[in-house]
């Protein structure tokens, strides 16, 4: 358990402090804030809000209890009891050189404490520290509720131990902390991208192109394949069979061509960035920055899940650390407690994603069969067919399914399941499921299926635990008094009776 | 018919020439190459059968009959007749004019000369041509039949309509045409793709990190914001409310910052040749060039589907570029020709798709209501509820589905499915849809599906067209004849009679 971060403090709350802050309290982690401007509990609600929004996007898999967030007063009551402690203010050395030290002083002393900054070095903020081995730089990426990358950098009295203890707790909050072997100042991100943006405002100060067409030509082109693959393992590929050795012997010489102005630096003159202004209102004005956030989300939320699918399913680069990430809500999430009342039990609350609808924006038929499929996975985690009972050999699996599809779903519309226990033996669960309006109630689809308890390695069916069968007979002494659902034994086609 | 590319002729079949070569062949146009390299054919073959793997994952729209494939012994074998020339030779501007010179002398007058160079100027190619108004650069990007990009550059005397009717060319076989506005060096793409290459370069050479930490702080952070919206849309985000001249002041300064080594050029010594080639291999090199692709695609793949659901649904980027190329498919299709036999109907080839399985490598069951779906949408179209109809206000709805698991499908497992009309008359459908192993035929699922004609305006069933009816007069009439399927008719769980 060490490396589950236990409690966490917030010294600055903006975009970035905002974003540590709800990937702390999504993972379920108590954070305590402090930050003097004014707006503070505005900025980071807004940014709460957002990657609440993305989350649900992003993963199906329980997220614990948020964690609780406080405000504090000051700086020490905020990372008092902290034992990851991330400063995210101004970047002006001498600011944060300051705040650091007073978080060191007012901190237990195995505290961690990261730095958010993007360029300056651990060692000249670590300066007057007391226990200046447990500061590193955490250099996050925005929106950092959604992308895992945290920049680890040690200064010259950072321990080896903080790096490797930094990067273990990061990864149960979905994190990728990348240990970076010797500081600079911008460590390594920022360098790449202060020459794509130097050089960039270079083609848009000559005209050599708009905003909109440089944004184009990254986000056809490159901008795809370093989501999945960085530059020198695509670049390995374009040098084929002879790899790397190849590819610098084809390309290298193009250094020394005179292809590029990065050896000046551009002027930032009022006429420049009236120009960059303006382009780029042509090009995004159109929509604020808050659907603009709301868009970026949902792409990298899709983009992650399709990663998801990379590696021919085994899970590739952000994908399989979103796999990893979901693995692990899985494993620490309670196990469900089995309450049956009078009614059908409540098992899925779910909003009709964007990928779940057509040209027409109605749910598509087989993204019924998708929420019913969660919905008896959620009553088989409950009667005790969970992660762990699978893989000792042992599973339902559905063999009969009787859709009816009584209303349309739309785009985002909030709908709720339940499962009403039709029988059971010790080998066959048969189940009664219903999709709901969240908001009407109204019922917009049936599922009526048949499960058959299986051995997995055989093949071939067998009677469940005595544990489950306690449980399945639990819920049949209350679900035998319902009424049977209309639809329920029904054929195709065949008329109510 | 203009913008539509009737005939292409490559010169040069290496890695990016073998690219154009595929996105033309699988858009259906016809395709001669000249290529004097002896493994040429391989090259190109190696080529295509990634691009055709890809396009099965990328799309479920028709792709047209691939078009002909024919090696040639001259250049002007190859270019005679064609109107889209496409020259991907090595990149030496004595060679590149050279060849380009004899393509001129040779091609129709009318007929558009792209050059794939990286970074040569137009103005030097077209230099020796008859015609040079109708030569441009088209700069795609590896692997071209998947990235959309092209960086359309104009020379000195090439025509503005030159370069608009490439763009216009370039959509309907799926790429984007992005016209620069002016001629440099390395164009816009490579420019910005370079600086990040010197700057890398200095990164590993310092020691600051290896290629596999350089890689890794690319796609697990802006690499993939960058895969849906560019550099200067994503600091407009970061900018807030304030926008983009707020970010400007606050990172502009940081160009004067002393954080870049870009003002040298690196000496490319063995050693660091050596050193990155040996850090590439403990990156990359346990698996093989051939299998990075396969990766690779299949994320691409899945990053564009992700990019279609973007926008709530209406597509972005990348993703909307797919969905505008699918649309495309679909309207050029020709008409699915009925043709009833003493089978049920063969529909659909698909293979298990990676995102389809789960952790198990098991197809999820709410794929096969998928598979099911696509099959009845299949049927519907062939019957004449295509989607010219379904524009013009009338459509079928799924109102039941009753599905039976016989079998387990793994992924990649190759799959075809058939459906027999049951009964049916002027609103309802009644059909009975069966998948198969396609190596075995063994019987994998079954689906009973009940669907009804409506009226998709006034949301209730009414009679369908003349011309459907007829359709399934003809099918009744055939498939009356076959027996009951087994398990038609049946409620689940009910044993068979």
């Amino acid at each position: 358990m060490t490396n589950q971060i236990q409690k966490a403090a917030c010294i600055g709350g903006g975009v970035i402090g905002g974003g540590w802050i709800a990937r702390f309290l999504l993972a379920g982690i108590d954070v305590k804030v402090f930050d003097p401007h004014p707006e503070a509990e505005r900025i980071v609600g807004e940014v709460l809000a957002n990657a609440e929004r993305a989350y649900g996007m992003l993963t199906q898999a329980p997220l614990p209890p948020r964690g609780k967030l406080t405000f504090c007063k000051s700086l020490e009551e905020a990372v008092e009891g902290a034992d990851w402690i991330q400063e995210s203010v101004p970047e002006r050395l001498e600011l944060k050189r300051g705040v650091l030290t007073k978080i060191d002083a007012a901190a237990k002393p195995d505290a961690l404490i990261g730095s958010s900054t993007s360029g300056l070095k651990p060692t000249d903020l670590q300066r007057d520290m007391k226990h200046p081995e447990r500061l590193f730089v955490a250099h996050p990426y925005n929106p950092v509720y959604l992308l895992p990358l945290a920049e680890l950098v040690g200064g010259e009295k950072t321990s080896r131990e903080t790096l490797e203890t930094a990067k273990a707790r990061l990864a149960p909050i979905g994190m990728k902390g990348v240990i970076i072997k010797k500081e600079i100042e911008a460590f390594v991100g920022d360098r790449l991208l202060e020459c794509v943006w130097r050089e960039g405002l270079w083609l848009i100060k000559d005209d050599i192109c708009d905003t909109e067409t440089l944004d184009d030509v990254i986000r056809y082109s490159f901008g795809m394949r370093w989501a999945q693959m960085g530059m020198f393992e695509t670049y390995r590929i374009a040098g084929g069979e002879a790899g790397m050795r190849h590819f610098i012997a084809q390309f290298g010489p193009c250094l020394s061509w005179p292809w590029t102005k990065l050896t000046d630096v551009v002027d930032l003159t009022d006429e420049l960035i009236d120009k960059i202004a303006n382009q780029s209102d042509a090009q995004s004005g159109a929509r604020g920055i808050r659907e603009l956030e709301r868009i970026r989300d949902q792409n990298l939320c899709g983009i992650m899940q399709a990663l998801k699918a990379g590696d021919e399913g085994r899970g590739w680069g952000a994908g399989k650390l979103l796999a990893d990430f979901e693995a692990h809500l899985w494993k620490t999430a309670p196990k469900p407690v089995l309450a049956v009342g009078d009614e059908p039990l409540r098992l899925l609350d779910v909003k009709v994603h964007p990928a779940w609808v057509d040209y027409n924006g109605h749910m598509t038929e087989h993204r019924y069969l998708q929420v019913f499929g969660d919905t008896s996975d959620a009553l088989l985690r409950l009667i005790g067919s969970d992660l762990d009972y699978v893989a000792g050999g042992h599973s339902y699996y559905t063999v009969e399914t009787h859709i009816r599809h009584l209303g349309e779903c739309k785009l985002g519309q909030a709908l709720y399941s339940t499962s009403q226990l039709l029988s059971h033996d010790e080998k066959r669960l048969h189940i009664f499921s219903r999709i709901h309006d969240a908001a009407t109630g109204d019922l917009v689809a049936t599922a009526e299926q048949l499960l058959l308890h299986v051995d997995s390695k055989a093949g071939k069916a067998c009677p469940a635990s005595p544990a489950i069968l306690e449980k399945l007979a639990a819920i049949a002494a209350k679900h035998s008094k319902l009424p049977t659902p209309e639809g329920a034994g029904r054929s195709v086609g065949q008329k109510k009776s």
